[in-house]
């Protein structure tokens, strides 16, 4: 087990312009753990109820994913989103959210995943996060997930958690919002500023970029003519990160250029589905036609003027 | 003469977080000369009215701007907008839009500018950008930018301009409005198939990217710090890439890369001081730094999984 990814297992109700979908395989750790899966072994921690579907098992089982820290909690149903989007779908709409017995789920880490390489906190509360770490060892990449909610109702436990991690991955907005700015460059700084080697800034269709205190790297997201459902793209993208992550020896610079091009490639491939279809499906050599593409779409001649 | 401009000469009145101008020097086609002025001798074509102070045209010639096809129209005053920004900045909001001389501009192409390398058909009427064309002796290039306005008001003649034009430059909301539909690489297909070799969508903060037929390429923007008025920021780039692309021999796909390179680093001084204060002090050496760390920031290492 080389990437331990705590967040939920859900079911998705979902609605966009290109289709729906019932009930179908969804959270974050779900879509973390097949993105990594593609590079690495990933382990769950996460909560599902009475109801899902051994189908569901089976599927992450086939992929690779471990599924020990999974918790089955038979008082409950599992964690149920239902939402919509619109137009471009940059932003889904909920119609309800039934967190069931996500909502007093508590992470307990398997033996077995103590010494994982990786450990990718998903998007929980700041509080389960920090739990997480108390009983990991040594980890060599921590990497966080957060989002507007924990920044407004947690904010200090979140920044506990900043504190304590080697990677922040934000969206642009939020990452303002937690530092008080109109600067994206300024509250990279700021955020750099607690602890972290890096801050990860997603930019949704317009990409990615990251910032350490002595670089700055930014990937634009690949062009789809297909695109269906928007729901798990930032978790692939972590997923992919994480994955990659976990199978570099070296972890310099270089090797998270790669790991954030592997992420971009991953979330690329989940939003050309529902659930995560298409992410089970794509192989080795699909991965790396987009991420020559992506190289490609970076490739900057050299410009000096005299 | 290199560079062809036309558009407008403007006294801007504005009001950002970081400071206050008033009457300052502004319009699409002073911000554009300026910024191509650096790799190239522009030539302007536009009006002003009686109030236009000779301290402005010092300034335009001094940084080698050739003004033989600056109307004076001694009959009213000068093209003034007032207008200011909040936040993020990433909105202007407008106080107040006096065309004054501008509302009667029709564009006279002087007899030395009838050979232009490059045309850049700034963002005016789109019967004025066509009564431009019918002027010019086969340009190398015609890049045309457009707004909503005209998009809204004359999609007919504006789909005439695009028909006739090299290089359209449009920010991504325009473009997925125009095209109607909701995804930017379906509009930038559309786009293309009207006849121009290139599509270049301007995504404010988070960079530029360009569509031609077989070929994809991004670029983000530069991270600054020193953020005080995007006023001119889409013209400023606009003139770096017609500068670049009027002193490249050959015009491939790399020759457009550099110069869209060369407009992102144009645009990020643009934006660091009111009007066009910066982009008049650089030097090529502010210039070679900023592409130098704009290649930096799109260096992909190459990823192949097995």
């Amino acid at each position: 087990m080389d990437v331990l990814i705590v967040g939920s297992v859900a079911l998705d109700t979902i609605d966009s312009p290109h289709g729906h979908v019932d009930r179908a395989l969804g959270g974050s750790a779900t879509y973390g753990a097949v993105a990594a899966s593609h590079f690495a072994t990933p382990g769950i921690v996460a909560v599902v109820g009475a109801d899902f579907d051994a189908k569901h098992t089976r599927l992450l089982k086939n992929r690779g994913v471990d599924l020990t820290g999974l918790q089955i909690d038979t008082s409950g149903k599992t964690f149920h989103w239902s939402g919509y989007y619109e137009g471009d779908m940059n932003q889904a709409f909920t119609r309800s959210t039934d967190l069931n017995v996500f909502a007093s789920f508590t992470p307990v880490i398997p033996t077995a995943y103590r010494h994982a390489r990786v450990v990718v906190l998903g998007n929980i509360q700041p509080s389960l996060q920090l739990e997480v770490l108390r009983q990991v060892a040594q980890p060599k990449v921590v990497i966080c997930d957060t989002m507007n909610f924990w920044i407004n109702s947690r904010p200090e436990q979140l920044r506990e958690v900043f504190r304590k991690v080697d990677v922040i991955c934000i969206n642009d907005a939020e990452a303002c919002q937690f530092c008080g700015t109109h600067s994206l460059p300024a509250a990279a700084q700021n955020l750099l500023k607690l602890g972290p080697s890096r801050v990860i800034v997603k930019r949704g269709s317009h990409g990615v970029s990251m910032f350490s205190r002595d670089s700055f790297f930014a990937l634009p997201a690949i062009p789809l003519l297909k695109f269906r459902d928007p729901t798990g793209a930032g978790d692939s993208f972590l997923g992919g990160l994480a994955g990659y992550l976990a199978r570099s020896r070296v972890l310099n610079d270089n090797a998270y250029r790669r790991a954030l091009a592997a992420g971009t490639v991953l979330a690329s491939y989940c939003v050309e589905d529902f659930s995560c279809r298409r992410l089970i499906r794509i192989t080795v050599a699909d991965i790396n036609a987009r991420a020559a593409l992506l190289r490609e779409a970076t490739r900057m001649p050299g410009l000096s003027i005299r």
